[in-house]
């Protein structure tokens, strides 16, 4: 097609905004202990789409027509998401050594710093909300529990371990929905539910965002699984076909490629069919159903 | 002498209402991934003093007259505590064996079950933190504020960061102090201050409470050391010698021992100077410099 959807013309638009707030909001480099900031830093610059703070952008935007209050809240999610990959490609882990084409973090820095870079990428997102200077625009103990619960046991951290406890093993497609929902479709959620809080909400919008957000999460985490089946190393910027070699328990792992890949379409069919109750952007909802449909990194 | 200090008589008297919170909060080893929760519960319930939890308790009665408020929040401070102990005993950090007389996290669950119950406990604690329901008691993001800078980069894991990077090093003393400041100093001092701004405290006494808590925090931070030197490992149910097997920043391993312990002393009586300006349990707070001053374990 050449041109780019409408959320890929939103993503673009909001990417230096949220580059220049992390920028602002993380230690400086040149600060002590200096390597723990590089760490730190060498992961959030690392040529993220800013995917989760955009979605909270975007939710803010639709329900109050402003986005400006929620940039602050917006990065501390990608400091989330930041932690999360830092950790998932440890040793200990997931074992990656490269990540969006460069040495994963703790590759650089050792595993150890690379541990320690994701724990203060936590709290430090953490600290970033307690800031965040929210107290007028909404409730900061509610935004706190949305972004808490989507972190946590319950949420994002709590599916990667189901995703470790399933390795090898052949657990039940529900399982694999379950572990999803959690560990990706979580945060996604979150970030939604959190712009949306933030632009002052109604009970009615945040349920269908949570609709919404179950949706997209869901499928996103399919989608990510087909490309690691399907994508090269190169376009991908990561080793594929790993999740086969690890047992890593997925949707095209237990149904097949183009099982999966009809399922996340109609899933994000269910999830443009929400979008029109989404608020004033409803369009730029509905067409990342269509950028995550036809995705290739 | 076979009494204890008054110190230790409140730690006895507090610690069953702690471990209550704390089981409470923490989600129950019936629930799914019961692997990560089982993990967790683990190290949170592994004989650890409650040291942190019980100064945010007696900081909050010094200045109200009751401690019953900061119960929650005292009870994410262990969780805290426990995240850093758990990821600071793995192969990439410390790489211990033994914790408390019992095989450490990673050693019962696996490195990557022992990373994310690290990252579900911090996850946790601000959940818990902004649940806390403190809202009539103070402003809630004040108080988190207060956690969050004493766990991240400025406060705990910088500290963490910079023992890390000092391992092997010739570091002057000065700049083991800094790293011992951020590492035990941070969270001993955050957790009066929480229990002091939950009990509605002064400026003058958050003043007070700071002056002391980097005291003690150092003193403590000196104290374990000096056990690491000069304990058994029977006594201490850890390894000990091992700082110096492994070249780490030391108190005693830049001035020796015996210069180490009159430093200490030192610190402490400062300290104790300090307790009569804490409100109502000065004399609490006078003992626990007593029993840093002779502790064994």
């Amino acid at each position: 097609m050449g041109t780019s959807s409408r959320f890929e013309q939103y993503l673009e638009r909001v990417r230096p905004k949220i580059d220049a707030a992390l920028d602002r909001l993380l230690p400086p480099a040149s600060r002590e202990p200096r390597t723990l900031h590089r760490a730190m830093r060498y992961s959030v610059f690392a040529g993220g789409k800013r995917l989760r703070p955009a979605l909270c952008l975007l939710a803010c935007e639709s329900v109050s027509g402003r986005s400006a209050p929620a940039l602050t809240a917006a990065a501390a999610l990608e400091m989330i998401h930041t932690f999360s990959l830092v950790h998932d490609d440890l040793p200990g882990m997931d074992d990656d050594d490269l990540r969006r084409g460069r040495p994963t973090n703790h590759k650089v820095f050792g595993e150890g710093m690379a541990i320690l870079a994701g724990d203060a990428l936590l709290s430090l997102a953490f600290e970033t909300l307690s800031r965040a200077n929210l107290r007028r625009a909404a409730d900061p103990c509610a935004l706190l529990e949305t972004v808490c619960t989507a972190t946590g046991p319950e949420g994002m951290i709590g599916g990667q371990a189901m995703d470790l406890l399933f390795e090898g093993r052949k657990v039940p497609l529900r399982s694999v929905y379950a572990m999803h929902r959690r560990k990706t479709g979580a945060l996604i959620h979150g970030s939604l539910r959190l712009g949306a809080q933030i632009g002052a909400a109604s009970a009615a919008q945040l349920r269908a965002f949570r609709d919404y957000g179950e949706r997209v999460g869901l499928a996103f985490q399919i989608g990510d699984d087909l490309l690691n089946v399907r994508s090269s190393r190169r376009a991908l910027g990561k080793a594929t076909g790993s999740d086969r070699a690890r047992g890593k328990a997925t949707v095209p792992g237990r149904v097949g490629a183009d099982r999966a890949e009809r399922e996340a379409a109609r899933i994000l069919r269910e999830a443009a069919a929400i979008a029109p109750r989404l608020g004033g952007r409803a369009e730029e909802f509905e067409s990342l159903t269509e950028f995550l449909l036809h995705r290739t990194h």
